[in-house]
């Protein structure tokens, strides 16, 4: 085999690192992936880290000892994060999107990949340190960021759905007093989550935070602990949640009127 | 600034492509990014080009011409894939995983992103050539896997719903014949889509084929061509399916008696 150079072992790491978020790779595979030294392949990662942090495109973290290894996160700075969502909400904002119930159409934002996993990736900088084992959602809108979410941090997703189907298993179910005050029924297949797993809440949308609680009730009956939640929108109305310690990447707020007009701004916290 | 390095360029550049598959990027961009000519980018990218080929990482694609640029797209050789999908069989094959009504148990696979992530890679090797404006799904299992291959095509997902939502606005409603044989209603925003898009479907499962049906229906009424179908698993009985020129990535044979065993094997065409 001809000698692999340094920038060819270097992007294709790039691409397997980075392709595979907070997945451990150990310096070993890509000594036997390159025919290459050990010493060589470490020089390597360096170079990647520097280059990585001085472009904003993640960090690459080295993890020493036995059973160490490399692996990728994607990370944004608040200040890259902000910006992206800023120019979300100016597209959004306006009165084309209003529905009818001050609701705002966005279906086709939360499905196109490459605003949702920029999502997913800002949530999960945010949650990164909560150490979640999976990302939960309930159907449907909220899937794809949640998924994205979950791919970046590297661990899997949980959907919960309104029934149970015969397809899922044995489930637990609970009822909880949906955003319009009705009583709904969510379920999870009792082989989705284990004991003292940690779980990370992401849907699309907050209003009064029932769903949500419902979700974090549904956690509770199989013993797994909430350590995060995050939404893509909340509504400014009503300011008090019924949920607490939870991250939007926008606020909503309808002025009504004869043409009711949506205004979607980045939430607070992204200032910070 | 200090000079950027080939190495560094090539890693960055690989990172930005492989990150957002199928979105063309002009030469300039990299040129303004790195301050570098075109010349050393273009050979920047001929380099790339070359070591994806060879470590089976995708194809970089150069497009000559003023409107021209280059862009990634995530490729799977039939032997990789083939290799992939049969490890997946084997782990889902068994008794474990059989429910009753000869079911399989598959949500955890639908929904780890690296399992995913490459599924919907292999779907969209297979479909790339259908040049598809977006990915439809009808929710909710096979939600990732559509939104994966939409992301690996670098189009966006379109998903249908069982009712008409307020928060998606008018919608155009079907009813169809599912595969337990009842009526059922499939609904999609009047804004999801445009007339004389190409759809590709995208879904977990396929047994009878009637969901399938109703999409193709839906998309009728949109005065939309469906150029595709990709499933994560079909039935191998009923052997006749409702739809034509699918693929599917696995079979699925329920062996009945006291104890059902599931046999989950690749699709013959990944043998091709």
């Amino acid at each position: 085999m001809e000698k692999i150079r340094r920038n060819e072992r270097m992007s294709v790491m790039m691409k397997i690192l980075s392709g595979a978020p907070g997945k451990m790779f150990t310096l070993n595979q890509f000594c036997e992936l390159f025919g290459a030294a050990k010493s060589t392949i470490s020089e390597d990662i360096d170079a990647l880290r520097r280059v990585a942090k001085e472009f904003d495109l993640g960090e690459i973290e080295t993890i020493t000892g036995a059973a160490g290894g490399v692996l990728y996160r994607p990370q944004h700075s608040r200040e890259s994060a902000r910006t992206f969502i800023a120019d979300l909400g100016r597209q959004l904002s306006g009165t084309e999107r209003v529905l009818p119930g001050d609701f705002l159409y966005y279906s086709d934002i939360l499905s196109t990949p490459e605003i949702v996993n920029r999502m997913g990736e800002i949530l999960a900088t945010e949650f990164e340190n909560k150490r979640a084992d999976f990302v939960l959602t309930m159907e449907t809108k909220g899937i794809p960021v949640a998924f994205a979410t979950a791919n970046a941090l590297g661990v899997p997703l949980v959907i919960a759905r309104h029934s149970s189907k015969v397809y899922e298993g044995s489930a637990v179910n609970i009822n909880y007093v949906s955003g319009s005050g009705n009583i709904e029924t969510m379920s999870l297949s009792r082989r989705a989550v284990k004991e003292n797993q940690r779980a990370l809440i992401v849907d699309d949308f907050l209003k009064g935070g029932g769903t949500a609680r419902g979700m974090v009730e549904l956690m509770r009956e199989f013993n797994v602990a909430v350590v995060g939640m995050g939404f893509v929108m909340a509504t400014v109305n009503p300011e008090k949640k019924r949920v607490v310690g939870e991250r939007s990447l926008m606020t909503l707020e309808v002025l009504s009127g004869e043409t009711p007009e949506a205004i979607v701004r980045p939430a607070s916290w992204l200032n910070g």
